[in-house]
């Protein structure tokens, strides 16, 4: 692959189909973009996608899951995200979400991406939505 | 233009003026960054800016189009674009604006950009504003 | 350093320690992204951060400051800034987040960043978040 012009879609085969014409994520040349990722089990030939459980923890241990699926489908781990956009629906839930976030990336060992959290409107039944920036090389 | 140290304000000649000391746009190197665009109609001399229709549609469509005069004028265009965040107003608009996308996009030939929804507060009478991270080369 | 692989977190020594395993900051090749910063006094060792002050006009400042010192950490300044983000909690506050923007900003002899302004929810007590993406060189 030519580190020039190429830009590739990131499609984990677990992931469920995009709602538009959009990609789980792209990379050109040493940058790589993880689209909004949300709570969604692996997908199901059939089905709706569906949040693998009603509470925070369930959502967000999935959905940073979802995020690393698209991180190594393009060739990147957490050790390049530079940046974490973190989404959620109610200001109450953001020790919980630290507490996760914490335990999650316990074991890494760059330094931590930096990181915004702010409060939004999501879809009903979804607590928690994630991108990701990852710097290659 | 050196590829190092240049850094270009993007200002499409039909884009009403920043309401502050930010730019439509700016290009450095390889990375051009689009703000957040609004479905305002043309600039024209003496009025405020106003969106073009009350409806999603005709604000999506804009707000699309001043995108992408943003990404011309910078030299690059939607095939480089890897990150478009799309920020609307109520959740029930989702499927209209997924429709919306799909058929803006339809041709495009490489790979879409990546993409993150989330629903948000703006100005009365905005319904949707949308911004775009292009990697270019 | 090289310019290749090396991810530095960036920690303002006047910074309240993050909430989580994230960081003020990082830069890694020539990308430098901020955490999303808000309106904190300096750290004091034994005391729960808090905002300077209830008003737009002193956390915005103090925020801008506070987004200033991760950039200066890194070795960049706004000049280099090509995003900032804005996240408000209130519509009403937008002129004068723009005023108090535009005098932080008056001496800028680059082209000033792009930015795109959201309303969102934040902690109680916060009226202002904000985030900036630089590209150094």
């Amino acid at each position: 692959m030519s580190e020039k012009g190429a830009k590739t879609a990131l499609t984990p085969s677990t992931h469920t189909t995009p709602p538009a014409k959009f990609s789980h994520g792209v990379r050109k040349g040493n940058i790589l973009q993880v689209s909004g990722q949300v709570g969604f089990g692996p997908a199901v030939p059939g089905q709706a996608p569906t949040p693998v459980g009603p509470g925070l923890r369930e959502q967000t241990l999935r959905t940073l899951a979802n995020v690393e699926a698209v991180l190594r489908e393009g060739g990147a781990s957490w050790e390049d995200v530079v940046m974490i956009r973190v989404y959620l629906t109610d200001t109450g839930h953001f020790p919980e979400l630290n507490e996760i976030y914490n335990e999650f990336f316990a074991d890494l060992t760059e330094a931590p991406a930096a990181r915004t959290t702010v409060y939004v409107g999501l879809p009903a039944g979804l607590l928690v939505e994630i991108d990701a920036l990852a710097v290659l090389g």
